[in-house]
């Protein structure tokens, strides 16, 4: 397999769009990745998107073919991938693919989702279609109402508390307020969490990633190439998908993540390193339970102690291990087909030293996490900077 | 590059499964291709599966996972891919890559859709989303009115007849007739066609592909150990891939696809064949003006000759290209994310020796052309016997 690299990445503004549409968005994110590489769309050979449910939002599947148009690439492939909210690390994993294989040189990967064109409760429903859509979706069950069960599951066992959720999104909005294209600036606190409207028990409204539009894109090439296009290459050292059972109610624990923790492993032995390696993660915090089983399943702490090392601080910007400098999809935002790809924006910008107020010292390798579902796929790439 | 074969191959019947889901359908298909290259699960390390609008259709997205939790396969990766009529050729090619570029060895490739849970109309505009959705479907343009203008153009521009349109048709009823799985297994006339309901004038009921419910998969595995799953691997000698405008009011011509000329010529460079050369093809036949524009596209028959080609029965079994031996989308039907694979099959099925009384004495190198949308994708595979 050729080595790739991450030679251009870009991304729009997360948040509500109203006045934008979804070709708008990941036009946007797809031309400025291509300014990022100093390129034109006449070098790109090939492109991928990921995207979750365009049908069912906006009316429009077949969204790879619209892109390769608004974007003026015809006629060159785009190919669109799903996994629910791991469809953008599909898509950047199916680009790794064709560079890696030689089918073709050079490929742009997008992530796009245009999710606040309908209302709350129709888009609860089309996203339950990222679960079990017989055996959960059908019966009531909700995603705030499945990762509920799975909080509730973790604070049992690990005897973890309402507060310690809440550090997470107390963490990711401080982050978020240092990064300008996040959709959440502000700052809260642990109380603002706990006070919040309650939407799943223990859930409140403050621990959730909110519902965003945006699209984020990345250029990638041959590392033997790459610097050509950057002084900069991000080499992609591994890439690693993992599935799991569809519905919560057939697995041996729900405490946890095992399509994650498989793909972690594999991932870090594809890479060559050890979790105490790398230097900033962007982990997969679509409710604030999921980031503490995320940083248990990534090896940064031991099982059950997640929830007292985020109270404590250590994955805060300066300290252990930097997680969600971005804002992560609680405070950048999440829309979803894009999630996976924002992540591999905001680790190359932190490997590259261009991560502004946010830069995390150091950075020289960076991992990210990204889920689907309630964790039927998982996926996990590992990055590192070309010196 | 490393070569890939196909060592085996398997689908359900086509047709309305009111008794099956959509997990039952691509699962049994699946399993057969499985059975086929006689191995089991454990050797699978990745697969792919084509499904265009399965969120929109059934309320189910991330299938990928869904697939591998219930064929047992967890926790390999499954992704799912989508390019409207085309996903299963996608994900056809995404399998390949996966094995070419030595991420996985042995990978399995699905396609399926379950489209006759909804009323037609619902299903009608579910499938315009393959189109221009704010500058087609929008405005009310179906599919069968898209091809409709498509048929009307090819008319007028090379005097073709409603009877060489009707000849597609008839046709591909007389090979259904002789395949077991197909939908339709009756032979219409040439008249049956012309006195059929009109749906969008030219085109009428008898021109046009059914809603169907179906799976088909087949099994990739490097050429260097084919020889142990299958005597007869079918090598996979080109994968090509282009997209045009999605809405047709940009193109140049919609006399043709030109999405699919591009595609065709790529095939045909990759595998260092001439159309001459193909002994069998299975085309995408939606509607009958798209197969008379396939087999001009394909460099079968120049420019404006399709259409009394096929009424001269040219493109019959035992003729000069046996075209849609399986039925083609007309009569073995279409369900659309499992056409590109079920044309993989019965490739297959054809270069092996194995497709019955519809055989094609000395075929040892076919194609298969699938289309997405009214052309915005096109996808050319071409197959050689390893002998």
């Amino acid at each position: 397999m050729r080595k790739v690299a991450i030679v251009g990445v870009g991304m729009t503004k997360f948040g509500e769009h109203w006045e934008r549409g979804f070709r708008d968005l990941v036009t946007e994110a797809g031309v400025k990745a291509l300014e990022d590489a100093g390129m034109s769309g006449a070098e790109i050979s090939a492109g991928y998107v990921g995207t979750m449910a365009a049908g069912s939002l906006i009316g429009q599947e077949h969204t790879g073919a619209l892109i390769a148009d608004y974007m003026g690439l015809n006629p060159i492939p785009i190919t669109r991938v799903e996994g629910a909210c791991a469809s953008g690390s599909l898509a950047l994993r199916q680009g790794l693919m064709a560079v890696a294989s030689g089918m073709h040189d050079v490929v742009v990967v997008g992530g796009v989702e245009k999710m606040t064109d309908l209302d709350t409760a129709e888009v609860s429903e089309i996203l339950g279609g990222a679960g079990d859509q017989e055996w959960e979706l059908f019966l009531g069950a909700t995603f705030p109402g499945l990762y509920a069960m799975m909080a509730r599951r973790y604070m049992h066992d690990y005897k973890a508390t309402e507060e310690m959720l809440a550090s997470v999104a107390v963490k990711n909005h401080k982050h978020g307020s240092m990064n300008p294209l996040a959709q959440f600036q502000n700052e809260i606190t642990i109380q603002d969490v706990l006070d919040s409207k309650m939407v799943a028990d223990p859930l409140k409204i403050l621990d959730c990633s909110p519902l965003t539009d945006g699209a984020a894109a990345v250029v990638l090439a041959p590392l033997d190439i790459a610097k050509k296009y950057t002084d900069t290459p991000i080499e992609i050292v591994a890439s690693a998908q993992a599935s799991d059972t569809i519905a919560l109610h057939n697995r041996s624990s729900i405490a946890g993540v095992k399509a994650a923790q498989i793909a972690a492993q594999a991932a870090y032995k594809q890479a060559g390193v050890s979790p105490s390696q790398i230097r900033v993660a962007e982990v997969h915090d679509c409710f604030t339970i999921a980031e503490l089983m995320a940083i248990e399943d990534l090896g940064f702490f031991s099982k059950g102690k997640g929830g007292e090392a985020s109270l404590n601080g250590e994955t805060q910007i300066g300290a252990k291990i930097p997680v969600n400098t971005s804002g992560g999809l609680k405070a950048c935002g999440h829309p979803v087909g894009a999630t996976g790809i924002k992540q591999a924006v905001e680790i190359s910008w932190q490997l590259q030293g261009e991560a502004g107020k946010r830069q995390v010292s150091g950075a020289d390798i960076g991992l990210s996490h990204n889920v689907g579902g309630s964790g039927a796929t998982a996926v996990v790439h590992i990055y590192k900077r070309v010196n």
